[in-house]
C-alpha cells in the first residue's frame, strides 16, 4: 500500500444555510478544496452524506456532484455511515490512492439539514428503526440513557457533565466557520431546555447546513501541490451492534475502541503521542466516553478530567479544538470530512487563535448511531 | 494492485418478498455468499442499496448488516450510486483487496422496495431533483424520450423494440431466482399498459425486493477456497450528467462508454473477447443503447440486431442470459452484484440450463439514473 498525504482543503460555514442546496454546498466545498491544492482535475472522487433521500429527496450524489463540482465523467461514489458518512468518505479514498487505483482524489461529505422539519425523525433511522425507531426512540433518548448509566456507575455530576459543551464553545470562538461561535456558562447548559433527561439542550449537537472536502494523493507527490502536506498515518473502522439495548454495557463504545485500536496499529503509535482529538460530540456524554476509547483517559474519569481542564489548551489533550459538533455545528454527513479539515489545519500550522501548540500527531473520530460504526484517523505533521 | 477474484456467492430469489425485511434479505444473501466460499469471517463488507431511507426509513445499513449478518466489529460501509449501487459495492471491495488494506471482504447489495406505493417517486430521487423530479418526470418518462428519439433517428420500429423484453424473459425461464420466469409473446408487449409513450409496461423492469452477495479475495489465495474462482479482471467507472438534457445525444449514455472503454484498458481485452454481458435493461430501449457503448454493436444497430437474434445463444454475444433487470427483477440496490453473480455462474460453469458455451470472458453494466453513473466489471474464467 502507498502512503497517502492531504494537500488541500476546503469548507462551507456551517449553520442554517437558507440560500444553498445540497448541491451548491457540496460543490463549495469541493471547488475550494481543489483550489487550495492547485488541481484542476480529480481521479475520482467520494461524498458521504447520511440521508439525502430523507433529507432532500435527492440520491445519486455522485452524479449530482460530478456534475456541478465540473468533473463529469471522473468515477465517483455516495458513501453512508450514519454520522461516521464524512469519515467513511475519507477512509474511502484513502483505501483508493493507497491502492495505487487513483492519484488525486476528493473527499468529502455534505448534508443539507434544515429543509425538513422532522431533522430528528431523519436522524433516528440511523438506530435500529424495527426495534428502537418504530417504538419512539430516537437519539437524545438513546444518549440520554448511557448519560444516566455513566453518572450512576461513576458518579458523574450534571454540573461535570456540562463543562463538555462549555469547553467546546470557548474553543468555538476562534473558529470562523462555526455555526455558534459563543462561549456558553454553566448556568446556561442547566438553565436549556430538557431534551431527554438528564441531557439539555446545551448538550445535544445541533441541526446544520454544510459540506467538507480534502483532496488526497500519494505522499512520494503531495509536495508537487504544497510544502505542508499532512499525512494520513493510521485508519480505523469498526461496527458495533446496531440498538443500544445489544451493547454489552451502556457506558461503552465498542466500535470507536475496536476502530481506535486499528488505527494506532496502522500508525505505529499509542495515546501518548496524540496532541489533539476531534471526537464525536453529538452529545455531552459522547465525548466523554470516546475520550475513554480512544485510550486517553482511564474508564470512568474522563468526565472529571474534562471538568478540570485536562480536555483543553495546557491540559492532558486538546479536545474538540474546533468547537466540535455542538458548538461547529453537526451537518452530519459532512462531519467527519470536517473533523479531518480541523487536524489537517492544526498540523499544517493553519489554525490561527486556535492552533494547538508543537502538535505532531492528530486523532480524529466519527461515529454513526449509539456506536453503530465509527471511523478513526491519524494524522501526522511532515 | 493485487489481483482479485471471486470465491462465492449468494442471493436472494428476486420478487415480492413480504416476508422478509431489509436486514433479513441481505443476510440471507451474505451467508449464503459466506458459505459458498466456506468462510466464517470476513475482514470488511460493502452493501449497496439505493434509498433505503425512502423504501424503509433505515440507514446506516454496515451498522445493521453486520449485527444481522453475525459480523459486528468488521468494518463495513453503505454506498449508493442509484441502481449503481451494487455494481459500486463490487468496486469498492475490489479497491479494498487490490489495495492490500483487507484479504476477505463481502460485496453486496439489497433494496426492499415493495413496502413503500410510490416506489417510482423514490426512484426518481436518481434523477436531478430540483430539475426534473420537481417537474414531475419519472425515470419511465425519461427513458421514453431516449426511446422516442432512438426511433425517429435509426429507424426502430415499435416491433423490434418488443424483442429485448422477449429475449430476456425467454432466458429467465432458466433462472431459478427470477422474479417473472416466463415467456411472453410480442402481443403481450404490444397489448401491455402504456406507461410512457412509446414505453409499456412490459419494456419496464418491475419494483423487486432483493438481496445479492459475492465474497472477493486475493487471487493469489483464491483457490484455498475453491476450485473454480473467477477473477475480475478489469473496473470502470464514470459519471454522466445527472440531468438527460444535459446530454448532448438521447440516444448515447457516455457514461457507460467511459466506464467500458476503462474496464477494457484495465483488462486488456476489447469487445470481441467477450462472450457475454448483463447489461441494465431497466427499460427496453437501455439494453440497445447500452450494447452500443460497450461496443458490441455500431452505433443505431443493436436493436435491429438483437431483433434478428444476434442478443442470444448462437448470436454474436448472449445479453442478460440471467433474464435481464426486466425478467429476474430489479431491486436497485442489488441488481449490479446480481449481474456479476451471474458472470460469476456463468465462468464457474455454474449456470446450469442458462450456460454460455465456451465462455472465457464476461462483462457486466451496471448505471444509475439516465446514465448519470455506470460500473462495468470484465470477468474472466480461470
Amino acid at each position: 500500500m502507498r502512503d497517502v498525504a492531504i494537500i488541500g482543503v476546503g469548507m462551507t460555514k456551517f449553520g442554517e444555510l437558507w440560500e444553498q442546496s445540497i448541491r451548491d454546498l457540496f460543490a463549495e466545498a469541493a471547488i475550494k478544496a481543489m483550489d487550495d491544492a492547485g488541481v484542476k482535475k480529480i481521479d475520482s472522487f467520494y461524498v458521504g452524506a447520511m440521508s439525502s433521500g430523507l433529507y432532500t429527496y435527492q440520491e445519486h450524489l455522485s452524479s449530482l456532484m460530478a456534475d456541478y463540482m465540473g468533473q463529469i465523467g471522473v468515477p465517483g461514489l455516495h458513501v453512508e455511515s450514519a454520522c461516521a458518512s464524512g469519515g467513511s468518505a475519507v477512509r474511502s479514498a484513502f483505501i483508493e490512492v493507497a491502492s495505487g487505483m487513483s492519484d488525486i482524489v476528493l473527499a468529502g461529505g455534505v448534508e443539507k439539514m434544515w429543509d425538513v422539519e422532522d431533522g430528528t425523525i431523519v436522524l433516528a433511522t440511523a438506530s435500529d428503526q424495527e426495534y428502537e425507531a418504530y417504538n419512539g426512540v430516537t437519539f437524545p433518548g438513546l444518549y440520554a440513557m448511557m448519560a444516566r448509566v455513566y453518572m450512576e456507575k461513576y458518579g458523574l455530576t450534571r454540573e461535570e457533565l456540562a463543562q463538555v459543551p462549555i469547553k467546546n464553545h470557548k474553543h468555538s470562538v476562534n473558529n470562523p466557520n462555526a455555526q455558534y461561535p459563543f462561549e456558553i456558562s454553566l448556568n446556561d447548559v442547566l438553565r436549556s431546555s430538557m431534551v431527554a433527561d438528564p441531557l439539555r439542550l446545551m448538550d445535544c449537537s445541533p441541526i446544520t447546513d454544510g459540506a467538507a472536502a480534502l483532496i488526497l494523493c500519494p505522499l512520494d507527490r503531495a509536495k508537487e501541490f504544497t510544502d505542508k502536506p499532512v499525512r494520513i498515518r493510521g485508519v480505523g473502522a469498526a461496527t458495533g451492534p446496531i440498538a443500544l439495548h445489544d451493547h454489552k454495557d451502556l457506558t461503552r463504545l465498542e466500535a470507536v475502541k475496536l476502530a481506535a485500536d486499528r488505527a494506532y496499529k496502522m500508525a505505529g503509535l499509542s495515546p501518548a503521542d496524540i496532541s489533539f482529538v476531534e471526537v464525536h460530540d453529538c452529545f455531552s456524554i459522547a465525548e466523554i466516553i470516546v475520550a475513554e476509547e480512544l485510550g486517553f483517559f482511564e474508564y470512568g474519569t474522563a468526565g472529571k478530567a474534562i471538568a478540570e481542564g485536562q480536555g483543553t489548551y495546557g491540559g492532558k489533550i486538546v479536545i474538540n479544538p474546533s468547537g466540535g459538533l455542538k458548538a461547529k455545528g453537526h451537518p452530519v454527513g459532512a462531519t467527519g470530512a470536517a473533523q479531518v479539515i480541523e487536524a489537517y489545519y492544526q498540523l499544517s500550522g493553519k489554525a490561527g487563535a486556535r492552533q494547538v501548540p508543537d502538535a505532531k500527531f492528530g486523532m480524529t473520530q466519527n461515529m454513526g448511531g449509539s456506536g453503530g460504526s465509527c471511523i478513526v484517523h491519524i494524522l501526522e505533521a511532515l
